[in-house]
């Protein structure tokens, strides 16, 4: 037996999230029945993370066992063969045997993408979130400038999400412009909190758009009981990179 | 009466090309309704091309007169709140009253998006032609560099379309690479035959294979009877803008 790293795209539409469902089509659902298919062996597939229903992802890292020895790139071609349009396996190597990609994960990378002109734009609408009204671009940098840090950010999650500690490392957080009216919010972490990064889009959103000021987003990173700030959609947010220890994934 | 030009955006896959069709969704035929819906008047929409299927669009231009005054930022707001997701105006402003969104163009400009590495892109696959096999790059930039002058484009486009001159003057043509694996052919020309961008794109790909070598490629340059490549899937091609003479467009 040998266990194998794979690094997943997805487009998260038609998906309802990546873990599996019964009679519901899912990424780690139809990961295992492409691995199925293909090799014939019945693979739990483990995932760095639980994308909900509409994220995106492009650098998704799962990792399955499998019995018999494979191909390693015939093995991918053939899972992309059969793999719904919206999935594919971008990468895929033999991993240590005790690989896990949830525990193993040093930090993780999301994206969230904002289109900030007036018109809408058919090409780009399944992957970013339109805001029409101007935003303040300094305000929203020093928005992520604050959030860089350990704290706790009981303010940035679902609400009754209560079990475990909020707190959290944000090693990274900066507002670019990768083009035109295109801004990107990318945060790198330890880890995040179940709706984190949509909650933080929209409170950075916020301090551009003069809804809330800098002082307040200050206090909201020392705890709180409720979202500090309505979630974006779905659709702007990608899972961007999970990383790994030195020959941990190989 | 005053005629506007209007600057669409558009995703093609979902729509039946650009003209008006009965019972079909075409570009033309959503934005006049569009209009009607807006202001209660028949405007007649005028395209600078008439894109096929599927093909998308960043900055084709078109033009409407309207009877009644309007106020422009409005009425583009109001397009935009009752036009399918897939189109949108992305800009519009009062035009000479002769305007002539076709005959006045100088040049047109297409892009036609290719991604050349082994795994399908979930993410970008309604928007590029995915080559898993690897292409050489330098022969793709030579024979972009033959295309451009005047030539007979008769090997570029259907057969059977024979009825006018071949004959274009492609201003520029060259390959760009903007991204990682993503490759743009980037064509501008007075006009374009049907199907011209697609085949070219065909060709330019063939000679980045080694299917087709430089010199047969300018042979094919100076004339023919049939295409000399197969057009590359519409998914790919966007047209990126059309330009016009200053002071004629406003």
């Amino acid at each position: 037996m040998a266990r194998y790293s794979l690094t997943l795209e997805y487009a998260g539409a038609t998906f309802h999230g990546f873990q599996r469902q019964p009679g519901l089509s899912t990424i780690q659902g139809e990961l295992e029945s492409a691995v199925r298919r293909i090799t014939g062996e019945d693979a739990l597939v483990m995932g760095a993370g639980r994308t909900d229903a509409g994220v995106h992802a492009i650098g998704q890292v799962a990792a399955i066992d499998l019995d018999r020895e494979v191909d390693v790139p015939r093995l991918l071609t053939g899972l992309n063969a059969v793999l719904p349009g919206g999935i594919a396996v971008t990468g895929m190597s033999e991993a240590r045997a005790d690989f896990d990609p949830r525990r193993d994960a040093v930090w993780r990378e999301y994206r969230y993408f904002i289109l900030n002109r007036s018109a809408p734009s058919p090409v780009l609408r399944d992957f970013t979130c339109h805001v029409p009204t101007p935003l303040d671009l300094s305000a929203m940098g020093r928005a992520c400038g604050l959030v860089v840090g350990e704290h706790d950010f009981s303010a940035f999650r679902v609400k009754g999400d209560s079990a475990e500690s909020a707190v959290r490392n944000v090693l990274e957080c900066e507002l670019t412009r990768p083009a035109g009216h295109m801004l990107c919010l990318r945060v790198r972490a330890n880890a995040f909190l179940y709706r984190m990064v949509r909650i933080l889009a929209g409170a950075v959103t916020a301090a551009g758009s003069g809804r809330m000021d800098v002082d307040e987003l200050r206090g909201h990173l020392e705890g709180g009981t409720s979202p500090c700030a309505d979630p974006l959609p779905a659709e702007g947010l990608f899972l961007w990179r999970v990383e790994y220890p030195p020959g941990v994934k190989r």
